[in-house]
Parts: structure tokens; C-alpha cells; sequence
């Protein structure tokens, strides 16, 4: 497997992928080509045999200096158990570093529990909510009506 | 009228008037909250006796020095013609002079025709396309599948 940094081509190979790799939510709107333009330097792919089989679209954030955003992380559930997320993490955690940030934070929806478990493994904490769904944390309507989310923060040392 | 930066707490009063504000399309779910949290120092609210009545979302390109993007730039219907977009985008200009950006980018979708006659007024080209609708070159398939796109690009002096 190798992992590299993401051109603005790899939208048209990605963006098909989404709904499927996501259990076929619709979910492709919110990956517009506009990642894969201007955030390639933090963001990543993970491929194998030249097939992407994972990827990683980061930024950091513009007007905090102290915090990097991570907007989209996928791994194709075939390839899942073979720990791509960790590795595409490590070299997230290795650029923002070196743009010394120390916050970073992600949201997610409180029905995806496999981003909710896997992100807790990986040593995010759940930020305080409103409301709590299946013992989860969640800030209701927080991305517009009825979109629930998940706040998750993790310190860098 | 006053012009001041977005707060993140003014994606709970934007968000609600987009769709009204561009004719009905649903155009929300392509303005998610994290770009009211990370984008503070490039977007800008135009206010009228404490009313949102324009916005514009920018950013400066992470990975291209040089480049800007305009993201979002809505002005109340009910405002229009009042020069309010065109006191936002100047905010806008300032902000990317001083950080030395020269390139200015920007999509819409073909039916916008509002904002392909402003962008053309605000002294953008539009770029080659693979089809023209209307006289227009369009991208087709730009931001996913059905879901071409305008490209505009002004140099900045």
C-alpha cells in the first residue's frame, strides 16, 4: 500500500465512491471538487495495485491557528481491519506538526457509529451536547435541521 | 449598512435563508457550518439594523499560494441593486491583497444566471468548457455527475 497526497483528479475517482464506501448514504454532496483544489497538501490517499482504497481530506483551519479540521476520512470496507485509517492518520498527525497545530477537530453523525467507535479508539474525546443518542454526546441540529452531530476534539502533543 | 467578519454563530442565521434567498434551489447543504468556524478572516456579513441581508464566503487556497475562492456570495433578493455585493466583494479584494493572493476562482451552476451576469460585471472570465449552455462555456460533470459548472477566474491587480 502506498500513501500519497491528493491531486484534484482523484475527485472524479472518489467522489463515486462515497455513498457506496458509506452503506449508501447520500453523502457525496458534502465532498465538493473545491477539497481536492485547494487542501492537497493535508490531505491524503491510500492506494493499492494504483485502486484507491482510502483517503483522507483535511485542512488547517484558517482562522484559528492552533486547530486542523478533518472534513472527510474513508476507507473502502473491503480493505477495512488492515489499519489504512491509522496509517492516513499518521501522516495527517505528521503535517500538522509541522504546522504546529495542537487542536484537532472533526464532526460526525451520531448514526455513524463506525466513525464514532473509531475515533474514540484513535484518542478523540466527544465534546459536550444537548441531547444524548445511544450514550453519545451530540449537539442537535448543529449542521441545519435534524442534522445531529458529533463533535470530536483530540489534543497534539 | 455595516460590514463586519463572519462568526460562527451566524451559520444558524444564514444557513435557514439560502435556499429562499437562491429561488428555491436547495443550495444549504453546500454551506456546512465549517466554513463559518474556519473561514472567519476572509467571509464577511453585510448587515442592515441588525439583519443579515449578504454574505460572502471565501478562503484563501491552502495549497495554492496564489490563488483565492469565492465559495459562497449571496445578497437578499429584496437588497439587490443596492451595491452590497459589491461592497462585499471589495472587503474581499482588500483581504486578498494583503495576503498577496493574485488569482481570484469561483463556480456556479449554469442555471445561476445572476451570478454568471455578476461575475462577468465584476470583471471575471469564464474558462474553457467541454459544452455552452446558453452561450456559456460550462464544465460538465464538474462537481459530480449531472452537476456542471461555471468556472470563473480573475487575476487580481
Amino acid at each position: 500500500m502506498k500513501i500519497r497526497s491528493v491531486k484534484s483528479s482523484d475527485y472524479y475517482a472518489i467522489s463515486p465512491l462515497i455513498n457506496e464506501w458509506w452503506g449508501g448514504r447520500q453523502m457525496s454532496d458534502m465532498l465538493p471538487k473545491l477539497f481536492f483544489d485547494h487542501f492537497n497538501n493535508t490531505s491524503f490517499i491510500a492506494e493499492e495495485d494504483g485502486h484507491i482504497i482510502g483517503f483522507l481530506i483535511e485542512f488547517l483551519s484558517q482562522s484559528n491557528s492552533d486547530v486542523a479540521y478533518i472534513h472527510f476520512v474513508g476507507v473502502n470496507p473491503v480493505y477495512r481491519k488492515n489499519h489504512i485509517g491509522k496509517q492516513l492518520y499518521n501522516n495527517f498527525f505528521n503535517v500538522i506538526r509541522e504546522n504546529n497545530r495542537k487542536v484537532v477537530r472533526a464532526v460526525t453523525s451520531p448514526v455513524n457509529k463506525v466513525s464514532i467507535a473509531y475515533h474514540t479508539k484513535m484518542g478523540f474525546s466527544i465534546e459536550n451536547g444537548d441531547i444524548e443518542i445511544d450514550g453519545v454526546p451530540v449537539v442537535s441540529n448543529y449542521d441545519g435541521p435534524n442534522k445531529d452531530r458529533v463533535l470530536f476534539v483530540k489534543n497534539v502533543d
